[in-house]
């Protein structure tokens, strides 16, 4: 506000347009108010994650959660990104059931890209406002123990408990947990595990009132092939019996399946978000609108 | 957010509209990260007071601050309506240099009025957002001390000290104070204060960042009778300036002495808004256009 | 104890004196330890509120009650004071079954009055001995909510629920609540509450040791006519059957339905004391005779 | 309270003496305040310590103080008990410059009688009213780090250092320190140090208010054969210029001395009191008379 | 590490040696892990008690527990200590079922004899090492209750209550208490009581994870006259199942029923250490040969 | 100790081993006792990071170390395992004045080896003996500032700003920091700093007590060619007279500059070791013998 350029009274324009921004301030507020305190997990990954700008959107949507109060927690993926290291290295991708095989030189790479790439982009486009973002992995203070899922995949993890107080520590401190999923077992072995899996594993680990999945897609369609059939709010037994019907079907099985368990296990409610709309965080959280899906515990339930 | 209306991807309007709605709120974030954890003392007064809507467009503000962690103490004055209440009851108001002749009973109605329906008031419409404004008095807890101005006024009061404990206390509740200025000296007796006064000292013991009077003007005139002289931004010794030249004067003059006196004793800045604007707290603190008048410490000070 | 007169060892007297005073600091031992740390409320109200003698001792009692420990809080009514401010506005009140119809002027009256007078000249004797007391009403902070007892009455209201929050945190600062009995309903319209009623209420909340009721009469009679048939003791059945036998009747049973809520709720015992005799709380609380009735939860429960 | 005897209104007397009483507790109000949160050191010895009916009134004494908010530490001597134990065993006690001559046997026969009894005693005495007094040696915790006095006298040591910790942290328990005089030199060797140097030294230490010694004579006598010439408050100048003058001699020098060394080292008054008058301590803190002689650091100063 | 020897590179031995040191470190780690914040009570006692260098040892034992976090309390006894002043007074022991018969003045001596001697000599040789150890007496802000064992034995005591409060209180204060066992009715008449007991109900009161016994015997042997028979490790069961037999006989039947008593309340273990072993606790508690017998609740079950 | 052996009381041999380890125990006691509480950076690299061995060796001393209350940090480098990575990518390393020309290829490389797998590893490594490691980059919650340093050198950075806020709360929750050396600028630009660096400026913004590098050398050498010439102890003004008389030369100057900064800012001792000595920390710190340099800030100074 210093040196703001002297303005008169009379320009009707100038107020008409601050009046209409105080009142998106003053529609924020009961959310602002609802949201002080609680606990929000945010799956970042998908094509927002390559993109710049968009990256640098949601980085400004994060430290704004954290300023109004919201403990806010970011899980984020990086498979594409795993494997464009991969293919510089000459080294081939093998998937089965759509997991990639991860013998202990696939991990190494998984873990350099994941730990020490991806998690380090976002966590400096946060901390451009600030001293805020604090990068985990799952292995840091016992955060994620994991097993073996399948000795066929490799190094690839089941999630065998969580320990939050490493999160929840930072959380304490106004600090922005970035948590890459990677886990060990008791032996100190790394995993790799599903990020889909560990977003809704630590909501609930947290007791957080929301687990929020950023993804390619406009959100939970009725009919998978029309954009226009996008369900906005919808409950979990209605979801299961959508399931149960058939009528969903193909990738986001399993993201759907996560959001039911962690419904189930205490989490207030999961929102499946295009993350490639600016802002679409904050156009969720604070204002009437909503813009993806967002899946409530119990039939007509509140956020 | 809940019982939304099912909204249609495509919808281009909505999401344009959203997307300036996210504007706003980011446009806000570097204000609300500044402002966080400070204290802003706000003298509320004047004619937005008596106005229903104004005044609860005020109330919605203060919560507002108080939603993004802004400490916000409320003080208030409140001598139309006292006058108000003598006039019912047959009593004459004198005044001597612009003070309010005080005898006994004219201070117990003063006190009613006050700390009785003015403050109540005003608590009322902030706790309709929630349990969060508490009245005070300058008498509870030793907030105000006062001694006697001059003995032909009776019962006017000058502050003799300033015990904020309460105040904190209650700040590091998340409670909102809301502060009648009623002073009492050291064997019981009570004064009334100038509510201006009160506002300044109250900002300087509380380490304050800013105080804010809301007044029924636009704000601080280069020349009084032409409102299209309005400073915007002002520093205390181009203030002072003014003044000493003989360009002020008249019944800002006092209130604009307390100003600087904040100033001087530690407070970060100064504000002058017109009241009559409805979320005129909300325009000048969270918005890049200031709506009235700010003044700084220092010549090209920020806030 | 500075500039005190030179004393002669030998002076007999003087010492004897002495002897009996340490006696009486030392009988009130035990009370003072077995009440360390307890909550008292305490209902101010009757003749003793409008005798300035009276006031001032009871201003004293409530300091040593808070000075040995005891967390005390004050909660006072005044309908007489209501009925002066209306009459001298030329207003007349309307009872119904022993309560005052309350339309919103007459709400406001009695608000400044509760608020705005009866409530500050407590918080000003109690302060007199320190920044101790800090006036509150139940609109404060959500003290008190409150719905609406019969739309013929107006604004007077029940108590819906009792958040005393506010109240513990300045207990645990020390500080003395003085409570005004207005509570307010979601919607921020406020009501007048029974004082009595909300004395008992609050004690429950509070998990109050005692809830003590200063009245106009010596305590409770056997028989109403008989003063000598004054009931030191009694026990909650025993005062269940009498009032079962109809021996008695009157003023006194609304008062004493409330204390057998307030035993049944967890308050330790309930107290009927004589206003009018100075100090008649600290007689009861630390000397072995006790001056009026205490009722206990069950026969031969001790205080 | 429980069972009393039912009362009669009317019964002028009961109540003329309940008055009485709640006057003494009135005037002991602003003692009670003035003294509450502040630390006092009492040295207890002399007779008293041998006559268990004075020996219960202190501890009532001691209980009391601490049950109003008062820090109190005990520190005690024993000579005479040591003399007797050695007695007993048919040892001889040899005294240079009135400090008994200390070798091994007779420091192992010192700290039994003073650790293992006297404080004992005190404990047990205090402690019939509830888990509040703790003995503690100068031994623990590094409470007084000890010197040897002179070698001729063996192991009578003086203070080198105090380290109050472990009597803060008892008080911040609300728990009453007992100490034993008996200290320890870094290599573990104890010594027996002068109880009165103790008590003051520990008064420094403890940012003490009072320091209070009972003794077996009224007070400080302005002319030492004349009882009636008890000075009942004097300021440590004058004090200095009595002694200077010769007026003062014999046994109470370095008594006296101690008291100015408190005093000029932060503590607030010096008190000597006559342990033979039952509650003197309270007689001396809580009512206007004082019994004693109280040294004051300036002329006139308070208490 | 100052001022020490220049070494030279290549001097095989010392490297070696070091190494080996390294290795003693590096196996007692898992162990100071697993014990790291839980609390161990040792009973001190028997012949290592009299013989000043295992006396040395075992306070540099307890330092170095205490050092590595665990939470260290001593209780000890001190019979043959009384016996010896008792003679010296010309006092005859007399005993009942191996029980000293205990007058008044033999109390007296004990509580000297075990809280002025015994105490302090094991406070003393600990804060050689630092301001570390507190003497304790059970009689201490309520420690111990005792009540009466027989009339015929007069002052001996069983335990009626534990308040562990100032144990627990000091060693969150990172002190190690040392406990003389006297106790005390609610009459404050104190009373000897036997020190094994007192240590494993101590260690149950603390929710303890050991409580240890030193004592003259190398441990818990198959045949009582066979040192050979040394049992290692035993399970509670397999102990009662022992005892049941008659295989066990003599003067460790108490002590051992101690052992049961205390696990079967939630110790963890209970061990028998033989006192003559220089650093036995050590032995026993960091290196995995344990040196006596180590009782667990459960076959198999692990320290 | 569970399931452990029976051993036989006779057997000479053990017991004399098991006194030998007690006394390595007891001597490393006033060592364990200086050390507690107090912060420790220990700077990782060279050749035992490249040992499997080694390193897990280097993590069972860290543990040790903060088992024993050592608050300690772990900081580290990687130069050769970030030459292999971009060897394998086909991208050659540029050298000037011994640091590597880094572009943004090459610091995407670097951050991916630091962060993502050298920390990773130290952090696995430390976490098979609980979860006690967590890993940092000077890029979380504002470690480490950056500045450019050369910008021929691209982004290699220098040290501007050191907040450990982030490293206190960790050590407080008693974790272990373990630091890889990217710090960024405002902007959010990553830089590659030197560990060595990084190590000292940690040091000394924590306060530490000891600054310790692992090297690839025995020590400091009076003559870089004679092993035999090991300096064990010097001080900085020795160190310094060292440097400006030549005899010092070559790859360790930087390192040693490094050390005398931390000292004189404060730290209480610098340590130059040989990690390839194994658990040559322990050795270091509680034996009598050092193994390597330690430097101290004045002349004779104490570790």
């Amino acid at each position: 506000m210093s040196d703001r350029p002297t303005t008169q009274p009379g320009e009707t324009d100038r107020l008409d347009s601050a009046t209409a921004r105080a009142q998106v301030l003053i529609e924020a507020l009961p959310y602002i108010r609802r949201f002080f305190g609680t606990t929000v997990v945010v799956k970042f990954g998908g094509n927002a994650m390559g993109d710049e700008g968009l990256a640098a959107r949601f980085a400004e949507d994060i430290v704004l959660l954290q300023a109004v109060g919201i403990r806010t927690v970011v899980v984020h993926g990086g498979g594409p990104q795993i494997g464009d290291l991969m293919a510089r290295l000459g080294m081939e991708s093998e998937f089965r059931d759509g997991l990639r095989v991860t013998d202990a030189e696939t991990l190494d790479i998984a873990r350099m890209v994941l730990v020490g790439k991806v998690n380090r982009d976002i966590v400096s486009s946060i901390n451009v406002h600030g001293p805020l973002a604090v990068g985990l992995s799952g292995e840091d203070a016992g955060l994620i123990t994991a097993n073996e899922r399948n000795p066929d995949l490799g190094f690839v993890g089941d999630i065998a408990a969580v320990n939050p107080a490493i999160v929840e520590r930072l959380l304490a401190e106004n600090l922005i947990p970035v948590v890459s999923t990677i886990g060990a077992d008791l032996a100190g072995q790394s995993y790799n595990i599903n990020a889909d899996t560990v977003a809704g594993a630590l909501a609930v680990a947290l007791g957080a009132e929301k687990v929020i999945y950023l993804t390619d897609v406009a959100g939970l369609l009725g009919e998978v092939t029309d954009p226009a059939s996008l369900i906005s709010q919808i409950s979990a037994p209605e979801l299961q019996a959508l399931i149960d019907s058939g009528a969903l079907t193909g990738g986001m099985i399993p993201k759907i399946t996560g959001c039911l368990d962690a419904l189930e296990r205490g989490v207030g409610s999961a929102h499946l978000l295009d993350g490639r709309v600016p802002h679409v965080l904050l156009l969720e959280l604070f204002t009437d609108a909503g813009v993806g899906t967002m899946i409530t515990r119990s039939i007509g339930g509140g956020a």
